[in-house]
């Protein structure tokens, strides 16, 4: 049956604003505006009492169970951070604590916003498969890393690694599995290379870490005599395109080798600053016609998965370092958090409202005083909205967040499980 | 009669949660925690439902009727954006203009937790009475300025700012009266001397611009030898104190004049850079000992009146610069947006929840997805929540706002007056 989103304005991909109704059959976007012709059979309207719809926000880049451990080791540098706040407690970790985990990160993701998430984390069968319960879209992988930099390819996980990519199915097709290089540093060049072959099959963007740190990039161009951009592309690792994460220390040369392999940079500002990692050179990206999305990184080192504030951020900080009010326009930036994060996971038919397009959007409501006067609409979303604006989410025509409420998960239940994962982790509340 | 905030916890001058309820009587807390003794009278009951209670967030500089101008030349530079974009409208500007801006900004800074704010803009009579309706607290002012840099005073308007603080009255005590000197560049010598002379009567903390972009801080020490916070000390217009805004291109010396002066520095992250100003040096002045609090600056180069995004900004931006995870602690941010303000703005007896201090306080809601689990609770205001997750904001015991509802606010009144506003000066929406 079809579904008609009505009382509605719409965000165009040229961020103007247009009329409603949004007119959904089954998963699909089949007409914005006009008059619904009731001679196509019966539909079911939806009021959205004047909101603006959006495009669903895309997290180009996650580890969506670390909501076991928000906030966790607040204030330490990455190196220990990870080594000394966050590995100890995820080594405890079981599928069990990573499905609570995905589902209450999920419910604050939809309740901001956000329809697809690209989540990097250990059990994706499990996470997976909570976020395919959740109705949610979500690039999820098995990550490939090694511990020893001379390690040769621990075989089983090289397997496990192509396995997950060849097993993994949701019947809905809203979940997918990618490849995953967690990152130059924690994997040996014979395993990026056996991905990178497996890969030849698959044909799938892939997911990892790059320049997070300039340690990490100092690091990789004294081992390698490459940045870590530059071998990941040497090893074939992007000829199908990748979502790379943070590229905070990437150079001119990275940013046109990501561009001619059609991989995307996936900048994470709230975690960059947070860690002390400093600030990926965005605008220099843009002008150097390189494709950008936006992330959260774990709620960890941000400590939310409000997509909402990195878009805010993102638009503010750039300004401030090049002191350039027109560094970075409001416009790119809420590309960078739809359009551009869609196309950085393989997914072309979502990250912009128009017929043909998966029906995956957000509406926020508009009438409240820190939304008005709205002179333009891309400045006020990105400048002045919250996430708590947004009082619908629609993933595949579906609603699973409606003011409050998630249709599709036991809210209560879950509250129950991740309370639980958390007190199994030992991590005191 | 005595009112109960009951079924809360409070956080206390420490960051530390401690258990409710807060009995006020009056305008006073009188008790945190503990049994409400029934034999000291008949008690009001207002169940918090498990909400925190956090002192209200005081908004040290602002310019609040600019709510009128949201947005407004997005994307200019600080001089071009005030020639071109906002002093043409401000031309046109009535009190009534101001009075509905006034009152839609006070909406937007109650529903996100702000009971305290520094205003500074013209027909501030007309501002402060409306302030005043709301039972929101302000400091308002006359604003000193000429608009050449070789004007002798012009005498009214010397007058008028003598006058305003001597006549303006608000009989709750809660709107009071300082001087301002917009800034160095936009006064003569003659007439912030003359401001600092008549100060002497009234020994009110001053509100002022300084040091917001490179060019005016360097015409400044080209002109006079001296840096603007040097001059205006010098003056003597910061011998009672004094909220001086922005500070972002301050020195160490200017460091130690404010603290000698007991003078606070201003930060407001997000206009600093959206303007493209650039980065105050915020860990280095509150090295230096030098009391900071927070500022949202007006709409127009913000474009909201959010503390809670203040917050997370200036939390998250000085770690980036400084590549530090410790740059800035989260308490430390706490401070800035509430206990500071407050002194800042020569109010003793408010921005911090303890026995004897006003009731000023707003609660937050953290039975949500984004605000669990909570290892520290600064921490979480800081990073994690949002300005939504307040449930109501109490000024002098009463409650202003309350789940959406404004009781002391025709709300219906102001949209309308504040649209007739939006149309009256020519801006379309």
């Amino acid at each position: 049956m079809r579904r008609v989103f009505a009382n509605c304005r719409v965000l165009t991909p040229s961020h103007a604003v247009a009329d409603g109704p949004i007119v959904v059959d089954a998963d699909r976007i089949v007409q914005i505006g006009g008059a619904v012709r009731t001679e196509d059979g019966p539909c079911e309207t939806v009021d959205l009492k004047g909101a603006l719809a959006i495009p669903g926000l895309v997290n180009a880049h996650g580890h969506t169970a670390m909501t076991l451990l928000r906030g966790v080791g607040g204030g330490l540098p990455l190196q220990r951070w990870l080594e000394e706040a966050i590995f100890p407690v995820e080594a405890k970790m079981t599928p069990e604590d990573v499905r609570a985990g995905v589902v209450w990160g999920a419910m604050e993701m939809l309740a901001s916003g956000t329809t697809l998430v690209a989540d990097m984390y250990d059990f994706p069968q499990a996470g997976g498969e909570a976020f395919a319960a959740t109705g949610m879209k979500a690039n999820v992988c098995r990550v490939g890393l090694c511990f020893s930099e001379t390690d040769e390819v621990p075989p089983g996980r090289a397997k496990e690694c192509v396995d997950f990519v060849r097993d993994f199915k949701d019947p809905a097709g809203r979940v997918v599995a990618d490849f995953c290089v967690h990152s130059e540093y924690l994997t040996s060049e014979r395993l990026v290379r056996a991905l990178a072959e497996a890969n030849a099959e698959f044909r799938r963007p892939v997911h990892a870490h790059v320049s997070e740190t300039e340690k990490e990039h100092a690091e990789c161009l004294a081992r390698r005599g490459k940045t870590p951009i530059a071998y990941l592309a040497d090893c074939g690792l992007l000829d199908h395109g990748g979502y790379l994460a943070h590229a905070v220390w990437a150079t001119d040369g990275d940013f046109a080798v990501a561009r001619e392999k059609g991989a995307t940079l996936v900048h994470n500002p709230t975690s960059n600053m947070k860690l002390g990692s400093g600030f990926a050179r965005i605008p220099a990206a843009i002008a150097a016609g390189t494709r950008v999305a936006l992330g959260t990184d774990g709620c960890a080192s941000n400590d939310n998965l409000n997509l909402f504030e990195e878009m805010h951020l993102a638009a503010l900080v750039h300004k401030g370092i090049a002191r350039d009010p027109a560094a970075l326009a409001a416009g790119d930036v809420l590309d960078m958090a739809t359009v551009n994060g869609a196309k950085a996971l393989g997914r072309a038919d979502t990250g912009a409202l128009a017929v043909g397009m998966k029906a995956d959007f957000c509406a926020l409501d508009l009438d409240k005083p820190h939304l008005q006067p709205c002179f333009d609409v891309a400045n006020l979303l990105v400048y002045s909205a919250q996430a708590s604006d947004v009082v619908m989410t629609v993933v595949d025509g579906r609603i699973l967040y409606d003011h409050g409420a998630y249709p599709t998960i036991d809210a209560d239940r879950a509250a129950f499980d991740f309370r639980a994962a958390v007190k199994r982790l030992g991590l005191s509340t």
